[in-house]
């Protein structure tokens, strides 16, 4: 398969890209400052990005970030750039993507564990998971051609130590952990599910 | 209790302010039109809203509107709408209300059967939905005063035949369904709950 990673630089991108590689598929990795470049918050440059690659198998969404501040602090604007920065920039992919993945092929967001379990400072977060979590159920059942959409939603990763003491007790989950359950969203049947790793 | 009901004149805000009062609540009917005046699309106005009413028991936040149209069709405009409309007006009412509801009182949002059902044209909905319910989970962990912040997420209801077309095969919640889950939320003592109805 010929596989787009969004966020391959990063934790959560890496491990995919790389797991995808060492599953035997063509992976291409994007980033604002990877081998192709995108900005997900700016629609044109994704509009762009898959302009230059065309017909995809499956891409895959790891970027987002969100402002963590305690709930009296979380302003308007905090909200907003939750929404924007990690919502509506895989949702942005989401739009710009069905045209040119393949038959049957698939799209895999990245959401997280605060869309069900709460932490400190984290209700930002939380709202920005739980709108992709809702939204690919009926993204999925919507899609065209058989498109598959699914999203991961990782607990903190043990390769992101620097997260550790924000999430007290949980327990982090492996780079074979992540790995697999993008493998499964990617070479798998399934669609409209949110893999809870 | 005092109760501030916010869409009160709409088909579930009606229901919630009507049941609280028969259950013996002082209610305030808030929206656009109603006794007290209020539009949650702009934060100024809900400022002035609390400032006017001042100290409370609980609050009800029943509005939001939604785009609906086909996945392909959905505009990143669109979702900013859904977003704006539905979540954020909810969030910040959240934000404004925390200083002014007693110790113990209670905020309680308003989502949607479509956070986890797919119905088609709705992923705008469904993305507005799950936002607010993974919101309340976090919101409530860290709520001051013991202030309780719980969701209520209504299928169709049965006074709303409008819907029922989108819903096929869904069973429309009576009045009575409806009112007894914001009557738990209000004066129960639960906390972080979405209540599927
Ligand atoms: N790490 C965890 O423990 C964990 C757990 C659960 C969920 N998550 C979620 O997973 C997502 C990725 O997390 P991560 O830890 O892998 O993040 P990360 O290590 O910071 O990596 C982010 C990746 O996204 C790219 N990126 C950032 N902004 C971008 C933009 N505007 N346009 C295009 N690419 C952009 C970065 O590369 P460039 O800088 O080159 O653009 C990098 O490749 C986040 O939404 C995070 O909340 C992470
Ligand atoms: N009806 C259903 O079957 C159903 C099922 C599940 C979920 N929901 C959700 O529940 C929420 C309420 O739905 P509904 O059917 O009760 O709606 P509705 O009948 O249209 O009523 C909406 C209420 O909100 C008020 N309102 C609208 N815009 C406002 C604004 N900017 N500021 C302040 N108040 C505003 C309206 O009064 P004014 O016009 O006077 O402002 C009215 O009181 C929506 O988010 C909907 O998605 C509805």
């Amino acid at each position: 398969m010929k596989a787009l990673v969004i966020g391959a630089t990063g934790s959560i991108g890496g491990v995919v890209a790389a797991t995808l590689e060492t599953r035997g598929h063509q992976v291409i990795r994007a980033s604002r400052s990877g081998d192709e470049r995108v900005d997900v918050t700016d629609p044109s440059s994704i509009r762009e990005l898959f302009a230059r690659i065309g017909r995809l198998d499956a891409v895959v969404v790891a970027v987002g970030s969100v402002p963590f501040r305690p709930l009296g602090d979380l302003s308007r604007d905090d909200y907003l750039a939750a929404f924007t920065g990690k919502t509506l920039a895989q949702l942005d992919v989401v739009r710009e993507a069905l045209p040119v993945v393949s038959d049957g092929g698939s799209i895999t967001l990245t959401s997280g564990v605060l869309a069900r379990e709460p932490v400190a400072t984290g209700a930002a977060a939380a709202m920005a998971n739980g709108a992709l979590e809702s939204f690919v159920l009926t993204a999925a059942a919507e899609a065209p051609r058989g498109i598959r959409i699914n999203a991961v939603s990782p607990d903190v990763l043990a390769n992101s130590p620097g997260y550790f003491d924000s999430f007290p007790g949980h327990r982090p989950v492996t780079d074979e952990e992540v790995g697999r359950a993008y493998v499964r969203a990617v070479e798998g049947v399934i669609t409209g599910r949110v893999l809870a790793v």
